[in-house]
């Protein structure tokens, strides 16, 4: 396996998976590893960046900040020893990563993304497999917001989706909204099935913690893909009055998603049960409560990485809760031109997004 | 909240869900608290059972085993602890409970459920939700089984969902057929669903794990759904040998669904990609292998309650494979009908069935 940097494009060709950067344990995929080889030399079909920024996701930056207290040099220090440790950005306790932009530094000659050197760049993969190295020990990096300037270098796999950075959108706006730019195309797809069964009409949609990012892109995709009311609860009522003013959901409701009972009643009261229930929210133990919030032969998506398998099978079970119940996987043919559409023709969404971005960087605040 | 056995019919209704049961923490579902309220009085929709046998499922027996050493004292001590403990049987690592069989004690006068007192049961929702009190210290059980014969008594909310035991199967049969019925109603609903949509025809199925419980019963439901083919992968030459012998898939392939190249090489040289992959295997890790070996725009059911929600949406992503992944759920109204019907009407399932429960009571022997 040892090579050096720059000189093994011409040797046995690499998979397009990143099999060959796995250390241990042997023959798992990079997302399942404990250890990927980030070494900057690149087989064939790879790409190496420079990184100008990371992006954590939700569920682990939440997860981190509540582990060390938040402070800065805590949380420089733990994800600094985790990417040194495992080669790559996964929170060990959520498991999950997020992703990063960054400037194409060199690509090998069978590399398929269509990227070339100067190209700026998001992974829309999750760093939780992607090859990582820092070099400056997050010294920019207050720990206060999920959006980490970083300088490093990761490496692309043959088959791991990137996007260029569009020119008419500012860099951390657009990389708040591909991070999440699953969730809509995803729930555009289910609605619009939805939608189109026999007497499926203008289904209703409730979308769990709506104000954040991933919850009103998915709003405004279930909107335009046919929703006849859409939804959204919210746990607070400063976050109410940010929807509110977005304009994004037809109904809004006030409701904690981990009290089941309680976010049921509240579904129901503004038009539900959902057809389609949609959970955005960062924090566990929401699984019941999405699924008694939603019709016998409705589904719910799950998007957030703090959902369990098991309470969500045995709580629908339990309930004798005829649902069907998705993992929302975060790949989906054309998410990040659909999302950032969504951002450039909504204003609502646009407005939300800014004042997210530029409140993160003030004081640390961050939603799903 | 106290109250003494069997008086309490005349008081406020309980919830149907059975949120009156749950102590701690407050406000959640019964399946997802720590400590259920086990005693035996009624409330007035509720029914009593006197329990005779638990079926622990899959993952929670191998956990067990492998963290106790599996001798018998050990094995009934450690189940006892958690009753004792939490007022049910919810293993605190897998999360996931099981099922139990027993009499009809006493009705409340309110109950939906349609019992009387008399009736030998089983229940339909797990053990994970379903308040229990064990009374013989498990002192008939030798550890080695799932099937754990139990004296104590359990409690059934109006929701809970319960089948009298078929008077023309064996009851240790039909319990180990009722532990894993919804997997057969749901693998061919998506079955039926896939070769409906234009252009589905007589789509590929693969069933991770087929000569188990749960896998066996998906093959044979998927056939009947419209299955074009159906692959059956095991881990073993003596599982393949059993599968073939039941004739219950097309095609029997060995591959360890725990190295995802492997296992999708299996697959594909059978005749896949799959359509549907369903996985029926009670070991972590298998999430990637499973997306791999299932075609784009195909759908994963992972019934297996060692599945890890991160590792499923991270993994998809990961290797940008546009795949519908299901949390499978235990719960497809008219489950226990259709998969009695099919150790009824299917010869191989039958003698697979009969095989393994004689087999469990023999040598400990278990199988997903």
């Amino acid at each position: 396996m040892r090579r050096e940097g720059g000189d093994m494009t011409g040797s046995r060709p690499g998979s397009p998976l990143g099999l060959h950067r796995v250390l241990e344990p042997a023959g798992v995929l990079p997302q399942a590893a404990w250890r990927l080889d980030a070494s900057p030399g690149l087989w064939p079909d790879e790409v190496r960046v420079r990184v100008e920024r990371l992006n954590l996701d939700a569920a682990s930056f939440r997860q981190l900040r509540e582990a060390t207290g938040g402070g800065a040099p805590a949380m420089r220090a733990e994800v600094g020893r985790i990417v040194a440790e495992r080669g790559k950005m996964q929170n060990p306790v959520t498991g999950s990563g997020g992703m990063l932009t960054g400037v194409v530094e060199e690509t090998g000659p069978d590399s398929p993304l269509g990227l070339v050197p100067g190209d700026r760049i998001a992974t829309l993969v999750s760093l939780s497999l992607t090859p990582l190295v820092i070099t400056d020990g997050l010294a920019d990096w207050d720990g206060r917001s999920e959006q980490v300037p970083c300088q490093g270098r990761a490496i692309l796999f043959g088959r791991s989706i990137a996007t260029v950075l569009p020119a008419d959108l500012p860099g951390p706006l657009a990389l708040a909204v591909l991070d999440v730019c699953g969730a809509p195309a995803l729930t555009g797809r289910v609605v619009s099935q939805a939608a189109g069964r026999a007497g499926g009409g203008h289904p209703v949609v409730a979308v769990l913690g709506a104000a954040g990012k991933s919850g009103s892109l998915s709003a405004v995709a279930a909107r335009r893909a046919g929703a006849g009311r859409v939804i959204g609860v919210v746990p607070s009522e400063a976050e109410a009055a940010t929807l509110r003013a977005a304009g994004l959901a037809d109904e809004v409701v006030i409701a904690d998603a981990r009290d089941p009972v309680a976010l049921a009643a509240a579904v129901h009261g503004a038009g539900g049960p959902a057809a389609v229930t949609v959970v955005c929210v960062d924090v566990p133990g929401c699984e019941g409560g999405a699924v008694l919030a939603t019709a016998d032969g409705g589904t719910v998506i799950f998007f957030s990485m703090a959902t369990s398998f098991t309470a969500a099978a045995l709580g629908a079970e339990g309930a004798a809760a005829d649902v069907t119940m998705l993992i929302g996987n975060g790949y989906v043919p054309g998410h990040a031109r659909l999302a950032l559409d969504l951002v450039r023709c909504e204003p609502g969404i646009r407005g939300l997004f800014e004042a997210r971005v530029t409140e993160g960087a003030r004081d640390g605040k961050v939603e799903a």
